[in-house]
């Protein structure tokens, strides 16, 4: 054991939210346990947000104090910058740069500024012989960041797949239970406090799609490329998509996929079918669910708390007691600067798909429709039309397997059937 | 990086079975991918194995070859052991022990081994500088050892539960789908090739306890203690036990468990009854489930292939990997020599229990079990006695909350009824 790791590990933490104060709650009440585990103590030395003056339900006096993060994450008595601020730019990114800078190690929960600025933090922490590690800001206590990185490092992953909106699944969830509209159910999750301050980063699958990002770079080797990831959120599912995916064994999941083929990198978090048996259809409410298949090791399926303090304050303390241990890794899983730009992939594989339209109640409408999939190569599994009491006749269409494009071909020649009355709606179903 | 992790890793490799052949050829076809992740090239340069004629589907005049893994273990050119012979004592033991004591690190899948012998074998690793890790002996493919080890460091863990035994699972869920007895679908895992050459091993819960002995010692910092593991196989399940445990919407499981509460540690490996609508409960066939519930991270489950070439091989890997890319830990998560010797406690936990028996047909004589079981303290949630043919009643009790030694008390003093046609059936009914 060097002198460096019997010394106790400096914890500098930014940002004393929920989370933050539930690390200084750990490092505090299991000083003993931590110091068994690592050999080495792990304590914290300075703290900084943006109130002093608010009661964490923890003591923080013992603690320097920073009003800006910079300065703590640059401090001489700080080994590891914690940065639970949140925010893609701003002070989090400014001082997580200014501790990497420095050579110091920093442990993240923040997924939008590793989904735009991963491979540039990535990159200088290494050229900085800093660790850069971020455990937490992905499906919050769900070890998915180190499975892939480090269980399955003798894999060639195939393909992952995750719930990892809380949210969204609670959304979803509550609608096929207790038979609520989107916006009933979306009005429940805001009032349990369940939405972030913009709503559209958890039902629009930004949020997810972050989290995403950061998968796809460590399951393939691809530099972060967030822009890349499709992203459709859940605004647009309707109870009735809901109960006719029932009525074939399906439940609807706001469900990230990633896939890397000859075409490109895929990813996609888009609302899809998958068979109501299955792990991912089976998960009700807020947990998250991560399902990876390797060529080895077959599909793993891991499953937990997604957010709240306990399970998030539990990923950053794993990254944290890696650090005390010596483990030092890469950010994604191999040097920085060896990671490719991958090429973007729009639904590389081809999928049924479950479609969704209303239809002008004229003669004719639905040989129209059916005549504009076939010219595009889409061909039918089973069509429904529903009696119905307005001017407009809802029909539901399970695609056999086809590629996105020929798809959107066929969605974007709809219109000019002159028989649609709404959008169509399309949602690919997922073989899980 | 210094100048040993530039160096290539090189693998001796003792056993080539599946799991020894599926090592070799990720590490052959896989070589880019492996160095491309740790930073070296990772190379078998000798294996080891009982007869040396056998075709094993991948090339091996690359690799020295050793009849004795003793001399395998100590070659200069061997950096990391890979024990894949299997067995608790002998060759395999003697290798390891080999290895270690040369500064050697190792790889094994030996669940045996280590359930006897990890105390002494981690101990030797720490006191040469050696690392000894097992990811693949605790149910294959899925990445439990690293998640408690790593992932979960920072929480005080309450209770492990896991399947881990894919044969057990697979004849008990055989049973309920195809309503057969246990001789028949016991059978049908033989004539799959599912069983050890002692089915003793898997149907007697040997090989789960094993597993169950290793993660208890990780979870709570104890000495391995697979002796103190309460073990009772699946031969006394019924295809009525299963029906009944269906009827109250539960499933029959061979479960472990394990907790560490004021009263010792309790680790069990026994059927039991779990919620059908649980993931444990929604477990069929051969898959293995591992669910971990800590203090802060709340309640965790890990789903895969427990077993087979690649999900074990994977697992190695990912050891091997760790080892490449300088990740050194101690065995079970904190030194060895800190580990306490814990207590056993039999079921220290009070729960339901389901209990089934045959009584003779005598009147009064349920009378006579109910007031037994109301003096060992033991109070009954339900009761039912069925129609019958032969000259026995079955019947069928669900009791309240007791402990396991009430239980036992109870138990004992049935016969002396002289009313019990059969011994009777007790498993628990685990909260999940």
């Amino acid at each position: 054991m060097s002198d460096q790791q019997s010394s106790p590990l400096r914890l500098g933490i930014a940002g004393l939210g929920t989370v933050g104060a539930g690390v200084v709650k750990i490092v505090r009440q299991k000083a003993a346990l931590l110091e068994a585990r690592s050999g080495r103590a792990v304590i914290v030395t300075a703290v900084s947000a943006r109130n002093r003056d608010k009661d964490r339900g923890v003591p923080l006096t013992d603690y320097a104090w920073e009003d800006d993060p910079v300065a703590l994450a640059t401090r001489d008595d700080v080994d590891v910058f914690v940065e639970l601020m949140g925010g893609s730019d701003g002070p989090a990114k400014a001082a997580t740069e200014a501790a990497l800078s420095a050579g110091k190690d920093v442990v993240t929960a923040n997924k939008a500024m590793l989904a735009h600025h991963g491979q540039a933090l990535a990159e200088l922490a290494e050229s900085k012989g800093a660790v850069l590690r971020f455990e937490a800001a992905v499906a919050g206590g769900i070890p998915i960041i180190k499975t892939l990185t480090e269980s399955l490092a003798g894999n060639q992953i195939e393909r992952v797949m995750g719930v990892m909106n809380g949210t969204c699944n609670y959304i979803l969830t509550r609608m096929e239970d207790a038979g609520l509209s989107y916006d009933e159910a979306f009005a429940e999750a805001d009032g349990l406090g369940y939405l972030e301050a913009d709503p559209n980063l958890d039902v629009g699958g930004i949020d997810a799609g972050h989290k995403l990002s950061l998968i796809a770079a460590i399951a393939f080797g691809t530099q972060v490329n967030f822009d890349a990831v499709e992203l459709e959120g859940i605004g647009r599912v309707t109870i009735e998509d809901i109960r006719q995916a029932a009525d074939m064994d399906y439940r609807i999941k706001l469900l990230g996929v990633t896939r890397y083929t000859r075409r490109g990198l895929e990813q996609t978090m888009t609302p899809c079918l998958v068979p109501a048996a299955s792990p991912l259809g089976q998960l009700q409410g807020g947990t998250n669910m991560v399902v990876v298949e390797g060529d080895q090791v077959g599909q793993i399926v891991l499953r937990g708390a997604g957010a709240g303090e306990g399970p998030t304050a539990s990923a950053v303390m794993g990254d944290v007691m890696d650090i005390a241990r010596g483990l030092r890794l890469t950010t994604f899983g191999q040097p920085a600067t060896t990671l490719r730009a991958a090429t973007p992939a729009k639904a590389a594989v081809s999928a049924p798909y479950y479609l969704r339209m209303a239809l002008q109640d004229k003669p004719g409408a639905l040989a129209k429709v059916a005549t504009v999939l076939g010219e595009a190569g889409v061909s039918i599994d089973r069509m429904r039309q529903y009696s119905h009491e307005d001017a407009s006749a809802p029909v539901l269409i399970v695609t056999h397997k086809t590629t996105r494009s020929a798809l959107d071909h066929a969605l974007a020649a709809l219109p000019a059937t002159g028989v649609m009355a709404t959008d169509p709606v399309a949602l690919r179903i997922e073989k899980v």
